[in-house]
């Protein structure tokens, strides 16, 4: 973070762990998609892949940053080994509405780190947040549409809200100055809340009026 | 343009009017599309970003440019801007085909500017008009598969026709050497033109025989 | 390949030869499915270039190399060429499944050229095989999603698995310092024989339980 008044170390600590997080249950994610589908262990990990990697990947994209799973086998060997625990689990063992609880954390992690990694490559507050916001809410566009089941956007519940939540505090509280673990968690907590009360509670916007 | 006999600079102050332009009708596209399917405030804005964003983002990967939204704040803010206005504005105020209208002026206008910066960055003629074709149709599509309506491509309507003539042109008279501002003018003109004679008097071009 | 026990120059010579193979295929692809929906040539010339070109784009912005149809004018004139001539043959002298078989060899050689691009470029080999994989898939994927027709990845076909088997023979026996045509060739003919044995006898994986 160039210009901005913090230390830069604990943010570049912290953030590869949210990455992981994300990742992780994005992967979790797609791969209970693909089961849900009666995919077969090869869908499973695939949908598992484009589901987690396909939101860093715009972002890195858009930031100019070097694509993260193209550096080290780790990100693609996590997403396989996520999916393949996913895929081999009873679909009835998981809670219902278990992918929105994954999807929503992963929606807040990735939110989060997304805006961070932009403002660490120097992009300004506002399209930190924007490239936030989409990058996060991109894996679970990408997961519905190509398994043909309509977009999560479409469902009249806080998602895209959840994840601007997310990313606008955490880049906020950055730019205000505070150590980079704060903005973070707080971010993500916050991003996770929202999403978790739609989940729980079917809080939302008001709808536009049709007419 | 370093190989064409042109003077660079009108072109360089004109296609950043075409961009917003562009930018600001797909803007109203995106958040129409969203209020039609009833969505709140903030999803209209992501949706308008999406359609806005799509096409130049796919248009500055491809050339190798810098994306153009992540270099400053306007770009996001106008779109937010336009889609809170198009989201309050009734739905029965629009013209009927409002959002096809709108959808041809940015269509049009995406056309001259993606063959005219991938020109700028010394793409040849042939890949630039292809990229200008593509990534003039990338915002309507995006809107259309992520609100989950058909995609206008489908629909047996003059719609790429219409961003290749306005590419061709504008690229054709672009290497015969006139000053930018009339190949732009030009080749948004007739694009729209195309594409307001397929709305008005719905004239197509030959269908596949379908056998 | 910088650091592989093998002579680049080979591989140099056999990997355009696949690219150009893959773009027909997929073109074709591309422009019969836009017959099927009785597009016109100008959209069956659309839907070649964005499945032909859609997995070659993503795999070069992945591994930082320049698009390659932006290099020059071929690319982009292959696909055009091909789709014309997919559109005017009549539908029934097409072979049924004949799109199952085109894309068949297009994921064949798109898996094999997109994780050989990526080694050369110096991924290592975990993401060089699921970057083949994604972007031999992908084409397929934005055909059919385009088209509003389902995706293939969803028809319970060995499909992202015949991709999957072809990119990992062909990392596999690269990195066993095999002379470049022979993983190449191997792996595209794996590749498609578990594609055309899909198609011919249905043979597939364990789809999961459901439950």
């Amino acid at each position: 973070l160039p210009d901005l008044p913090i230390d830069p170390l604990p943010l570049q600590v912290l953030l590869p762990w949210l990455d992981l997080a994300g990742l992780a249950v994005f992967a979790a994610s797609g791969a209970l998609a693909a089961a849900r589908k009666r995919l077969d262990f090869v869908g499973a990990c695939f949908f598992a892949l484009i589901t987690a990697t396909g939101g860093g990947t715009l972002r890195d994209l858009l930031i100019r940053a070097p694509v993260f799973w193209m550096q080290a086998p780790t990100p693609v060997l996590l997403c396989i080994g996520v999916a393949l625990a996913a895929w081999a689990i009873p679909l009835k063992w998981w809670p219902e509405r278990a992918l929105d609880w994954l999807d929503g954390a992963g929606l807040a992690a990735y939110a989060v780190y997304g805006a961070g990694k932009a403002l660490q490559y120097g992009i300004s507050p506002v399209p930190a947040v924007a490239a936030g916001v989409i990058t996060a809410c991109l894996g679970g566009v990408i997961r519905d549409i190509t398994a043909g089941v309509p977009s999560i956007l479409l469902r009249h519940e806080l998602y895209v809200t959840a994840a601007l939540g997310a990313a606008t505090l955490f880049v906020v509280l950055t730019t205000l100055g505070l150590p980079a673990p704060i903005p973070a968690m707080l971010g993500f907590l916050a991003g996770f809340a929202l999403r978790g009360a739609a989940i729980l509670w079917k809080i939302t916007l008001p709808a536009h009026r049709g007419a």
